[in-house]
């Protein structure tokens, strides 16, 4: 896992993922103490930055492999890149999805394009059995979240977009398996060395933040029950863990009120949609700006999958 | 008012207005029954396209002038713009505004560094007198919402960037007096001369559209009481309905429904904030397909700015 895998990614996307683009306000500057620089990934290709890893995955497979089609797990946004990835590689997808995912999620998964498979979370039936029965009986590929070399490669892109518009300051990044925060502190490793990553996650849900302190793998107490459902994960990954061990500074932790007024003030000042756990490192960088350091800092509003429900109830009380 | 203009805004906006992307969904191409490309200005600094013509007129006016500072009578987003292109001169702004202006515009407007003053719409205050009187006696000068070649040329720079994007199909522009309209067409009219610019307005408020029909200027019969509220006005202007006439396909009409199903649909499938009058040309490409022609259709969404109760009520009866 390397600095020129991201550039190859970055190939691989070109034309196929979109540049998104870098917004600000001066009134979330005021509120940040600081300028502040948000990369909404929410604008990316099926509302998050997964479609850049989904995409750097299956695009790197061999034909022979890539013909016979993809099988993912996800709570929801790693499937809805994967799926699209896959419609347009002209391959079949396949996505194993829990029975208590959000509505939305599931819907657009279909509507990419993928066949999806419910397994009986809530019922304790194991995602892994399920899928890998299906796996070995079509001989489909699995594309992991976020512990894989491709999609971490993908993921990274992000960081080398940001370099492109900044080189100073704290980079804040939603974390759940970590995908995303390593590929992103792999590319400013090389492109924008001043700049230091920092992982964001919800309270409760401090996995990388606790492992990063305790230098090894720590785990949460529960995968359930926090309203930033994107980024819930048990634990940081095998491969992503060292990298932002290695080159990222101390994670902060936001709670689940701070990052709906996050989504609310996205909405308002940015004009784009935030979904919970997507608006954790820009909570952080308006909530928590005593604990980040520099002059500007740059947060990634990581995806905006969000039931309209629960969005409107949000803007009522926050708005 | 030629395309020469337009050429140097551009030059002048360089670095100061935001270079919006181009977004897609294939829900969205589903739904509108080709290719639809969406050019979100509500992504723009304020929120709305206006920023653009108000840096242009600013930027444009001589150092001993502008150091004077700058009037404007807006409901809004012409304000708002205003406000924050006077603001990056440091130059005083006042914004003459109604006083049933939605109250997030007022507090924006104030936000940016302006100076409001209100004046008496639903009593019948005229607005000329109260900013004629404050511009004689401070010196400020004038800048008209779209009447105005500096600020058609601003806005005409959306055009300049729909045209590195796309080169065919009718474009879709929501209009209230006709500066955005006007400009995007001088724009393509020479950089994209196969597209053609249709001008969308709400039911009630088809001033263009039947002025383009009859060939004079027509008048609405009433300038409130339409939740598009961004773009009603009481007629085309004297500078904007000419280009249109000459340069425009025939004037597209949307119901309030359709607007904020579209405000919905762009909130859910491009994560992004349209305000109901910003959305009247989506609306046009997504529900009115029968009525536009070629393979691909380009719909500018040109701001962003409503209150979080409205649209939290729109989320909960379309989402």
């Amino acid at each position: 896992m390397n600095f020129e895998m991201i550039k190859a990614a970055a190939g691989r996307l070109d034309g196929h993922a979109r540049q998104t683009p870098i917004l600000s306000s001066p009134f979330l500057d005021e509120i940040a103490g600081r300028k502040l620089m948000v990369k909404p990934e929410c604008l990316q290709r099926t509302g998050s930055f997964k479609f850049r890893g989904a995409w750097s995955a299956i695009s790197a497979l061999s034909p022979e492999t890539r013909a016979r089609g993809v099988i993912a797990f996800s709570s929801g946004n790693h499937a809805q890149g994967i799926a699209l990835a896959a419609r347009e590689h002209a391959i079949p997808a396949v996505i194993v999805m829990p029975n208590d995912a959000p509505a939305l999620k599931i819907a657009n998964t279909k509507g990419y394009g993928a066949e999806v498979v419910l397994y009986d979370r809530p019922g304790g039936e194991s995602r892994e059995a399920v899928g890998e029965a299906l796996a070995r009986e079509r001989g489909l590929t699995l594309i992991k979240p976020f512990d894989e070399p491709l999609v971490i490669a993908g993921q990274g892109t992000v960081g080398l977009e940001i370099a492109e518009q900044s080189q100073d300051g704290d980079v804040l990044v939603c974390c759940g398996g970590g995908g995303l925060t390593a590929g992103i502190a792999l590319a400013l490793a090389e492109t924008a060395p001043k700049m230091r990553v920092r992982p964001v996650e919800p309270v409760g849900f401090d996995d990388m933040a606790r492992s990063m302190i305790s230098g090894v793998i720590e785990k949460n107490d529960t995968g359930t029950g926090n309203i930033c459902d994107a980024i819930l994960t048990p634990q940081p990954g095998e491969i992503t863990f060292p990298i932002i061990q290695r080159l990222c500074g101390p994670g902060l932790v936001v709670t689940e009120q701070e990052a709906c007024r996050a989504m609310v003030l996205a909405w308002q000042h940015l004009k784009v949609v935030a979904e919970p756990g997507g608006a954790v490192a820009l909570a952080a960088a308006l909530f928590h700006a005593d604990k980040v350091e520099g002059p500007t800092v740059t947060a990634v509003v990581s995806g905006g999958n969000v039931d309209p429900t629960l969005f409107a109830e949000t803007l009522q009380r926050y708005g």
